[in-house]
């Protein structure tokens, strides 16, 4: 059989334009955000932190910090329209036709008139998205409408209270917080590059992020999370892990969560969701899905030299927390707004319509014959 | 003043991967679709028959077309879910926002669980698109709930209907299918290439589209007939649209539906879509905005040496017939569906996840200092 040909092959490193926002990748430090490494980053800030640096440049100040978390708190309200939107879509779809929906309603209902209002935009939207997920969910699954305005401080915390019905624990806030950090930038990967791609012909930021969650919901893109989920919940222990993770490998399945279309040698990330599932297993008491993971990155390493990249380990932290796995990918966007708003404003800035050239392999220029003598 | 940097400067002649479906500016033939010059098609086929040429590869027999369009009438009828949808959004809205959030919503409805449904799925679309912009329209401006499903055979026939209330006559009818071949498919364009980034993680067909249509939306793209009207609309003859157009050359004021990426000399789709303004002016009595519009190409020509793209006669064009100007773009995406998916599909067929790389001109390493210390 004749390899299949691929043309143009993905632009894999071709340059699709300029960025200060994130490296990925780069010798001496896997990932960066505006300059900062992800594991200091991790180690020292909360999300929010993270998301006013991406989007305005600067980490904040301690009154930056409070004025930013003190909108955000003001903007988790969902207007009727979208609300009864949000009723209207069936307990079955998929969560991220949800969120994609809710995005698109919402730009009819808050239009970005200017481009001056492009942060306010963003901020509405990183308010608005747990609500909006956890609005449609608790709704289509429990039957209940609940009121999406908490005195939560943090994102992680609000979407988990929506999610639960109570206030997370501390531990659970800060895994949150984590979590989105670790998710919140990664360059010029497809979903980002979407939202440029429509940014460069100067359409609405809500078109911009309503196509990057569209692209997101790809199977090769955001669905690895619940992918590794679906891969280690049967999982008894360790022994069965490595068993059946062989077995997989023996008949060349793929494996969801491992490698990483830049990383070669390992993903910054891993070490850290890696560490708070950890944590999780101890106080949830059962350290089973962590021990199988465990298994699961030895045998990797050891059968392939494939380390865990950002999703793998994500799926038992989530999971400790009580997150349906329906929902894991719908929180990378909650994060992923902040890197896809913030190369918006990158591409605006600095405009050139994106418009690729493409390889004709078809047709021969030929001839309309009457309809009567075709077939 | 320096100017400004374009890092990868919008991949313009970069081939970002191959196609069989459409050459655009290759010498000898401005425009083909598979093979086929546009004005091959439009002199001696429907838009149907285009349709179903650019999603199933060849220009169908009569039996073929007959099952075509048999299949696309039953395809009209809108879920009460999406109405209630539609309902919700108003009068005041963007009009491609209301085609990006109706397709959406139709994607948690009537979800591609599998590809070997993308063409049933694509076919939906073509059909419902001019439900879902003329149920909107109707609600939101008449206050009435209409019927989207007639019987009139043709696409472009329907819409009109479904806008006025009335079969149309046979001359618009024409006018509408030969304006939907002309906007079907153009290669790699900035939608197009929206949808197959989204398509590269093998996403699903609505979020393909949704995206594009978020694309389009963009005022580089599609919103080039909606200016064109508006430039034209208060130009009382064609010695006023050349002293108007001549003022705003000398201010360096930007003028819409002229000139284009690709194309150097002509834009082939202008000459058929002109001559139909000039019918339909005829018909309705009135050739002023057609006689400003033949003054403006003049004008553009002599000073700039700058030529009617397609968009530029579709201004007058669509307003003889009586669609508010609005509704123009949402008619190029009842057209362009078919090439949007087209390309969908053949992403798949041959996929590598798109993912480019970026120039990094971002901040050097730098530590998170603590908040107390920062500003």
């Amino acid at each position: 059989m004749v390899d299949k040909k691929l043309g143009g092959a993905g632009l894999r490193g071709q340059s699709a334009g300029e960025t200060a926002l994130s490296t990925v990748g780069k010798s001496g430090s896997g990932l960066t955000y505006r300059g900062y490494d992800i594991k200091d980053l991790a180690a020292n800030t909360r999300f929010e932190e993270v998301a006013y640096l991406i989007l305005y440049g600067e980490l904040p100040t301690q009154a930056q910090l409070d004025a930013y978390r003190q909108k955000l708190k003001g903007l988790r309200g969902l207007p009727q329209a979208l609300k009864d939107v949000l009723e209207r879509i069936p307990a079955d779809a998929h969560p991220m036709d949800v969120m994609r929906t809710g995005c698109s309603m919402l730009g009819n209902l808050e239009m970005e008139n200017d481009f001056s209002e492009q942060s306010d935009i963003t901020d509405r939207l990183l308010a608005a998205f747990p609500s909006i997920i956890c609005y449609w969910y608790r709704f289509s699954h429990d039957g209940v409408r609940i009121e999406t305005e908490t005195d939560d401080e943090e994102i992680g915390a609000h979407f988990l209270h929506l999610l639960h019905g109570k206030k997370p624990s501390q531990l659970h806030a800060d895994v949150m917080s984590s979590s989105l950090i670790l998710y919140a930038e990664h360059e010029f990967n497809a979903s980002t590059f979407t939202a440029r791609v429509c940014a460069s012909t100067l359409s609405d930021m809500h078109s911009c992020v309503t196509g990057a969650i569209g692209s997101l919901r790809g199977p090769l893109h955001g669905g690895a999370n619940e992918a590794a989920m679906e891969l280690i919940q049967d999982m008894k222990d360790p022994i069965d892990a490595k068993t059946t993770l062989k077995g997989m490998l023996d008949r060349k399945e793929k494996i969801m969560g491992f490698g990483h279309a830049i990383y070669r040698e390992s993903d910054p990330r891993n070490a850290i969701i890696k560490e708070w599932s950890a944590k999780l297993a101890d106080e949830f008491g059962d350290s089973r899905l962590y021990d199988v993971s465990v298994a699961c990155e030895e045998l990797m390493w050891d059968e392939k030299k494939l380390f865990c990249n950002a999703d793998f380990f994500h799926a038992s932290a989530y999971h400790y927390m009580g997150i349906p796995t329906k929902l894991f990918t719908p929180i990378f966007v909650c994060s992923r707004v902040t890197g896809w708003a913030a190369h918006v404003m990158e591409q605006r800035a600095n405009n050139r319509i994106i418009r690729p050239s493409a390889d004709y392999v078809g047709e021969e220029p030929r001839e309309v014959m009457p309809i009567a003598e075709r077939g």
